[in-house]
C-alpha cells in the first residue's frame, strides 16, 4: 500500500499523508449520521454531530491535523486514562492492582450488575465507571482539588499548557449523571471507596469535565506510545511500566464493550470518551521502517457522534481504515 | 537488564539466555505445588504435576530448549487458534466475524451463562468453548475427518511433520466432557450450529486430543509472530491478515478470564490450553534491537499443573518473569 | 355478585354456573388470536389455535363442561407436578427437597443461566426445567418404563382409567428438544442427576407426552384440591403433605415466570403445560359456604394459543375471569 | 393432633393453646443461637439476640401470647406490605400493578443486578427494595410527613393507637443504608420513581422505623387475613381486594429468598423484617371448623436472631411448627 514511500523525504511523505487524510476524513463525514450525539449529560448535547477530526504526531514533531481540529471537548472517559496513571504514580502499580482488576467486563461500561453477579472482590478494570470511581477515590487528597491538582499537572506536563474545566459540563453531569452515583453508593456500601464518596463523585465528574483539543489527545498518545517519555526532549513524564500497563489496559479494555472488536480490527491502544474524543497510542515497530514517521506515533480523534456502545462511530471506522493502510497494529 | 548483550556475538548470547533460562525454570518448577492437574478430564490426570518446560524458537531458527521438553501433551484450547486460523482460510474473515464475536466475555471458558442472559446473537467469541464449537462447525466437511484434515494439514506445514490424536486422551474426553454437549445442544437450539451437532462435537473433541512437544507450540507461535510467514523459508503459511486477527483474539482473549491481567503483566499474545501448554507469539519491535535474537520470536510451554483459571500455574509465572526480563511486551 | 345462589337448589346452581361458563367460553375464544401455538415442538403446531374448553368437578361430582371438551392434548409441563408427586411417594419428601429447592426462579422456565450464576447446589424448583429433569432422575426404575409406569399408576387411579402415550408427540419432543438435552448434560456434569441421563430424558419426554382431557385435568385438580383424597370415595390417593406441598409450589411457581401475577389475580395453585392445558386445585374455604358446590372443586383447562411466558392466553383470562367472580382465590 | 379439642369450651381451648405455644416459645428460643441480628444497620445491633415472643388474635379476639412479648421493634420491610396497601387505596390497584410486578425476583432483596439484567420495565415486586421504594415514590405528598401520614393514620386505624417512629434507628438507617441509596439513584435513572428521591429514600428509612409490638404485628395480619375487615366492628379498614393482593403477594415475595420455602414449609401469608419481626394472616379456611379460634387469626412474633436470608430464625421455625401442628397453611 504504502511501497516507495520509504524512499521519499520527510516533506513529501508529510504531505502525501496529509492529503491521503483528508481524503478519509471528508469520506468518514458522511458517517457521523449513523449515530448520535449523547444525550444523558444534557451539556454534550450541544456538540456538532457532524464533527470530525484528527491530529497525529509523529516522529520530530511531524503532526497531522484533518477536519475540525479546533473544537475543544471534555475528557469524560479519557479522564479514566489520566487518573489511573496518576494513580499508580501516587500508590505504585502493586497497590493499584491489589484493589482495581484489569479483566475485560463483558458488560457496558456503566454496569451495575456485574459487581453483585460476581460477588467481586474488586471492580472488573479501571476503565469502567465502577473501577474508575474506585480509583479516583484512591487518588491522595481529601477535597476534590486537591486530587484534581495532580490530574492538572500530569496533563500540563504532557501538553506544555494546563487544561481547564468546564464548568457547564461539570454542572450538567453532576446534576445528571445517575447511574454514577448508584455506582458509588454501591462501591461504598461494598467497601471499595478510599475516600469520602461525594468529594470522590466531585472528583470524577470534574474529571471527566477537563476541556481538551485533539492536538492535546494525540500528545498524550504519543507520550504513552513512547513509555512514558516526551520523544522530543527525553524526558519521562509517565514511569516505563506504568505507561505500558496503561497500554494494555487501553487495548483490552479501553473501547467499552467492543474492546475486543476494536483490538481485532484496528489493534491500538486506545481509549474514547462520551464527548466523542478517541486517544490513540502506536507503539514503535520494526515495521515501522516503512512508515518511519508513524513509529511511537499519537493520535487524537474527536466525532461526538456515537455507536450503541458510546464510541465515536465515525471516529472508529476512520482509525481503523488509517491503522490497516499504515500498519499500525500492533499485532 | 541486557545491556551489554547487544555487543555479544550470537553464540554468547545463545549461552547467555540459555543459562538464564535454566536457572528460571528451575525456579517456577517449585511453583507447580501451587497448583493441580486438571481432573475434569480423567486422562489428563496422568500428567506429571511437577513437570515444567519451555521452548523458544528465535531470529535465524535459533533455539533454547530448557526443563521438559521432550514430553508430549494435547493442544486441548490451543486447539481453538488452529480451528480458528483454518475456518478463517475456508470461509474469510468477513464471514467468521458475522458468526462469531470477538469480545471477551468475562466468563470462565466454560460457560452457558452469557448466550442466555446476553441474548447473544453469536458466541462472545472463538476462544471460548462456545465460540470454539461454533467455529468447528463452520469448518468445511461433513465427517470429523473432512473437518480435521485441513487442521492436520496446516499443522503439518508449520511443524515439517504431522502430528497424530492421542485416541486415549479423545476417547476420555469424549465421555467425560458433558458440559461440552450441553454447550453444543445449546447452540444447536439457538441455531449457530452449521454442521450437525455429534459431528461438530467430535472433530472438537478430536481437535483437543491432537498430541504436539513444546517444540511445535513454539515453532507455530514463531510462525504466528511474522505474520503467518515461516522466518527461515518466507513461505506464507497463513494469510498475513488472519495471523494478525488472531493474535488480537490470542491477547484479548486467550488465556480464559485471566487474559486481562495476562495482558497487562507479560503482553504477548498466548493461548493456554488445560493440558498446561501454552503458545506465545511475540510480534517483532523495534526495541528488539536489542535482543535481535528474539524479535519475532515463538514461545512454548508446558506445565500441566493449572491455577484455578486453567491456566499452567508455573507456565504463566515463568513467561511473564521472561517477558519483563527480555522486554517481550508488545505495549 | 352470586347472592342469592346460595338458596337455590343444586340444580338451579348447576344451569346457572353452566350458562355463565358457556357465556365466557365464548366471550374468551376470541382472546386465543393474541396468542400462538408452540412451536418449538413440530408436533404440538397442529392443534386448533381457536380452541377453549373448560371442566371443573365439584362437590358431589357435579361438573360443569363448556367449550371443546374433547380433544385431547399432551400433559406437557403438567407433567411435573405428576413426577414430583411419585417421587415424593418414592423417596420421601424429606429427600426431594434436599435435592430441589422450592423457590421461584425469576427465570423462564427452559433457562439454564440460574444454574451457573447462583452456582446453585440444586434446581430452583421441581417445575422448572433443570428441576423437573433433576426429579424423573430420583425416579425408581432404571428404564423409562419403570420410571413411567408409577406416574401411570397414579394417573389411573385419579383418572379411573389409564391415559396413553402420544408417541408422535414424543417423537417429536425427543428429535426437537435441544435444550432440555442441554440441560441435562449441564445437570449430570454438576451431578444432580441420579439416573442415567439417555434414559432420564426419555422418561421426561414421554412423560410429557401422555395424552388427557381436561376432564382428566379436573380430576386431578379435584383430588389435589382435597389434599389428596378422592372427596367421592374419600380413598387417599396421594399422601396429605404431599398434596399440600404440591399445591404450594404450584401456586408459587406453577405459571412460569407470571406465577406470581397468577397468585396474585387468580389465586389458585395451577399448572400450565405449552399444549395449552393448565389444571387448577381449589381447596376448601370458609367462604365457599355461598357456592358449595366449588368448594375443593377442581378444574381443567385447554387452550393451545400461548402467550409470551408459555400459558394458555385465553385460559388464564377465563380462569382469572371465573375465580373472581366466583371468589376462588386461597387469600 | 387437636382432635377432641373441638368439643373443649373456649376457655378449655385457649389455655391449652397457651400452654402448647409456651412450651414450644421454649424449645425455639434456643435456636437463636444459630443465627445473627441484622448488623447492616448499626442501631438494630442492640437487639437482644435470644429475644422470641409470639402473639395470636383469633376470633372473638381471643389472643394467645408467649415469651418476650413486651419489647417494640421496627417495622423494616414489614412497612412495604403497609405502603403497598396505601399506595394501591390512593392510585387504585390497577395504577400499582402498572408500574411495579409482582413476581418473585430468585434474588436477594437489596439485588440491583436484576433490574439491570433483565432491563426490566418495572421492579420485580413491591416487597424487595427496589420494588418497595419505588412504591414509596408513588404514595401522595409532597414530603416525607405528608407521605408517611396516611401511612400513620392507616396504623391508628388497625391498631387503636398511633406508633411513633424510632428516631435513633431512623437516623442509623439513614446514614447506614448506602445500597439503598445506591438502588434509589438507579430507580432515578431508568425513571421509576414519582418523587424526588431523597424525600422518597427520607420516608423509605422512616417508614422503616415506625416502632411496634407483636401485639401491633398481630391486629394488622388478623384484619389482613379477614380481608381488610376488622372481625370485631365489621368495619373495612382495607378494601377487600387490596387486602387479598396483599396476601398473595406476600405469600410469593413475602420471605425474601426464602419465600418459596416457606410457603412450601408453612403456606401462610407472611411476611418479616431485619428487625427480627414477622406477621402473618391465616385466611378463615372450612378446615378451620376444628379449631375454630384460629380461623382468620392474625400472628405477630419477633426474635431478632435472623438466619442468612434475614429472616428470623426461631420465628420461622416456631411458626413452622405451629402452623403445621394446627393445620394453618392455605393449601
Amino acid at each position: 500500500m504504502v511501497q516507495g514511500v520509504a524512499n521519499w523525504n520527510t516533506e513529501q511523505t508529510r504531505d502525501w499523508l496529509q492529503s491521503y487524510t483528508d481524503d478519509w476524513v471528508s469520506f468518514y463525514r458522511k458517517h457521523t449520521s449513523d449515530g448520535e450525539v449523547a444525550s444523558y449529560i444534557p451539556e454534550l448535547l450541544k456538540a456538532d454531530p457532524d464533527a470530525l477530526g484528527i491530529t497525529v504526531i509523529g516522529k520530530n514533531g511531524m503532526t497531522l491535523r484533518s477536519g475540525d481540529v479546533n473544537t475543544t471537548f471534555t475528557l469524560q472517559s479519557i479522564s479514566k486514562v489520566i487518573s489511573f496513571v496518576v494513580a499508580c504514580m501516587e500508590r505504585g502499580v502493586a497497590y493499584m492492582l491489589d484493589r482495581v482488576d484489569v479483566e475485560p467486563a463483558g458488560e457496558a461500561f456503566n454496569s451495575i450488575m456485574h459487581l453483585e453477579m460476581k460477588q467481586l472482590k474488586k471492580p472488573f478494570n479501571p476503565l469502567i465507571n465502577a473501577g474508575a470511581i474506585t480509583v479516583t477515590s484512591i487518588l491522595e487528597g481529601r477535597t476534590s482539588d486537591e486530587k484534581l491538582e495532580p490530574m492538572f499537572e500530569l496533563l500540563e506536563d504532557m501538553l506544555g499548557h494546563r487544561p481547564e474545566l468546564d464548568v457547564d459540563v461539570y454542572e450538567s453531569e453532576r446534576d445528571s449523571s445517575m447511574r454514577n452515583r448508584a455506582i458509588g453508593y454501591y462501591l461504598l456500601e461494598t467497601g471499595f471507596l478510599e475516600s469520602d464518596m461525594s468529594v470522590t463523585l466531585e472528583t470524577y465528574f470534574k474529571q471527566c469535565s477537563i476541556d481538551v483539543s485533539i492536538d492535546d489527545l494525540a500528545r498524550i498518545g504519543m507520550i504513552l506510545a513512547n513509555d512514558g517519555r516526551d520523544p522530543e526532549t527525553g524526558e519521562e513524564i509517565i514511569p516505563r511500566q506504568i505507561a505500558r500497563i496503561t497500554k494494555a489496559l487501553m487495548l483490552t479494555c479501553g473501547m467499552y464493550d467492543a474492546s475486543g472488536k476494536f483490538a481485532t480490527y484496528v489493534g491500538i491502544p486506545a481509549k474514547s470518551g462520551v464527548s466523542g474524543g478517541i486517544i490513540a497510542a502506536v507503539p514503535p515497530r520494526v515495521r515501522d521502517e516503512e512508515l518511519p514517521f508513524l513509529s511511537g506515533c499519537g493520535i487524537g480523534v474527536y466525532g461526538p457522534s456515537l455507536d450503541d456502545k458510546g464510541n465515536s462511530i465515525a471516529g472508529i471506522r476512520l482509525l481503523r481504515h488509517i491503522a490497516n493502510q499504515w500498519d499500525l497494529s500492533i499485532f
